[in-house]
């Protein structure tokens, strides 16, 4: 039996104890090669079929329309704060950017090295706290793409309905909450998701790119940075992160095993729903940190009445196999990250240990 | 007992077995905490030390001095090709490039996207099948730095010698050949290595880069794109390849276990002499294809009379479980790559099936 504690780090994160275990058997041998799957060549059928599968899975759970391309690429969502301007902001161009927290304002400092930044929606006036209806942010005429984080992990944060831009294409930081529920991915030109969340392991992150805006990509940056070179050669310019991938493909293999997105965000909301009343339920002693409409399924944060008592809840929770549940340095707190992987258990464990803790410290 | 055949890859390439089975291990549970080493923070204190002992693992097998930083990312070498101008070719500079093969063509495709590119030395002519001089190579007055390919994993040389390059910082792809031999590293100002060759899987890509060098880099440049950044933030600036570095981390360990690179430059040339052996021995029927003193010890590329014995002779291997044979498409041919993991014993079946092969078909 595996020893396995409740994992709330909000990534690299839970994943599926199945997915680990054929994930391990692959890592000595894999398909009856004699290889490792880290051994095999990136160029062989066996690691093509891993990749074409995953590709396949993808767009089959997201419900993906003809004419995207789903690539896998090194360097996190950071380096996709980069790599969104210098293919789409065109010298002497504007792009619309809604600043909902950390990782938008790092995107916006990014995009700020190549042209106009319009900060169209922000959220930053009350620390983050809350978002703006994405129904009343403004499109720039002439703005290159608008960009969006859908799912703050810092302020716990997430957006369930997204901006209608009309003809401006709309790009999105899913790093976060990425297949987690069921949404219209067809409104979107550019996706991107580190994967280390919901659907894979650190390593790997995943873009989804709709093929018409790729026509319209700078041609003059290195070949690397290009998502034509990434669409064009199938992930496979260079040598891909063969085994991140291999990961990434069995996850999305349990998702469609599990029912695929929808009973994805049945779960997810189930679990939401329960953090979220043990909080509130617990309250004054906890205190949840974001506004009721803009609460995230994923990444649950709250205080308590002191530092003090903080950092005693956390350490007892860790001491009863509850791990991960120390808040981001920059805001402190508390936060139970509850990605796709993490189960329901797991959250009742929290509530319950909740529960006990406010008793005998309240 | 696991089935394990000859595995002759050019990258990923063979692993040790006791890397991969430790490596299972730890996907399923790492170091007791009830979490996959995929699971846990790459914050955490268990993470750090993974990554604090690679780096100091790497430093020791090295022998670097003093003022280098070791700094793991994504992206591949390939993009590492883009990173060096950006960083270090300044608008209206020059650069030195020697041109031994594919990886140095495209090294030079990307730096002349950022300045001036001069050729100083190539071995283009004779389609790459030997190697200029490192000692009589020119260096260009001004040029921001010097780059140069140590080992050409599709034509099979590699240079056991490095031009003096004086006050002009020398970089070095040394993808296919780090940690394969005793060499002095303090000589170079920025080596780049892919890891999937000598010391890891496919994900991960290792920069050893003096900080006097750093201190002159562009800083008008995407964060992620900065080695400074990866350096001043010892590869944690965003969530790295986690489970790449672990495996980079045990191969280090493994490394030193087994002699360090005294050892592997050791059992590298008896492996290299051998097939070589089995090469010149065989001919005509055998065929080497690289003069004789720029010959790899990792990749060694032969052909035989016809593509048609060539095709019989990839597939009669495979069916032997020698696997990997076949050159690189662009070349054609056969192509052995026999990195620091693979065994002496793969080699010496190779040159045994090679004798029998010719025996029939010769």
């Amino acid at each position: 039996m595996v020893k396995r504690v409740f994992n709330f780090n909000p990534g690299p994160a839970t994943l599926p104890l199945e997915v680990l275990e054929e994930a391990a058997k692959a890592t000595v041998e894999f398909n009856g090669l004699g290889m490792s799957i880290l051994e095999i060549s990136h160029r062989s059928k066996d690691f093509e079929k891993v990749l074409n599968d995953c590709v396949a899975d993808v767009k089959e759970l997201l419900g993906l329309p003809d004419g995207y391309s789903v690539c896998f690429m090194g360097g996190g969502a950071s380096t996709q704060f980069a790599m969104v301007p210098m293919n789409f902001l065109p010298a002497g161009g504007s792009a619309d950017y809604i600043n909902t927290g950390e990782w938008s304002s790092k995107a916006i400092k990014e995009a700020k090295l190549f042209g106009t930044v319009n900060v169209t929606a922000s959220s930053e006036d009350k620390k983050f706290s809350y978002l703006p209806d994405p129904k009343a942010v403004p499109v720039t005429p002439g703005a290159a793409y608008v960009h969006i984080t859908s799912n703050n992990t810092i302020y716990g944060t997430e957006f369930f309905a997204f901006p209608d831009t009309g003809a401006t294409p709309l790009v999105c930081d899913m790093s976060s909450d990425i297949m987690s529920w069921k949404f219209d991915a067809s409104k979107f030109a550019l996706i991107y998701a580190g994967a280390q969340k919901n659907i894979g392991p650190a390593g790997v992150t995943m873009v989804i790119v709709r093929q018409d805006f790729l026509a319209k990509a700078n041609d003059k940056i290195p070949t690397m940075l290009k998502y034509k070179t990434q669409a064009d050669n199938n992930s496979l310019y260079n040598t891909p992160p063969a085994g991140a991938i291999f990961i990434v493909g069995l996850v999305m293999k349990w998702m469609k095993k599990n029912g695929g997105l929808a009973a994805m965000e049945a779960k997810n909301k189930a679990k939401a729903d329960l953090l979220y009343a043990a909080i509130d339920g617990g309250a004054p002693f906890y205190r949840g940190t974001v506004e009721q409409g803009a609460r995230s399924r994923m990444n649950i944060p709250f205080r308590l009445p002191s530092e003090e008592l903080e950092e005693k809840f956390i350490k007892e929770a860790k001491a009863a196999d509850l791990v991960g549940l120390k808040g981001h340095r920059s805001v402190g707190g508390c936060r139970a990250s509850i990605y796709n992987a993490f189960p329901i258990e797991g959250v009742q464990a929290l509530a319950d240990f909740m529960k006990e803790f406010a008793k005998k410290n309240g």
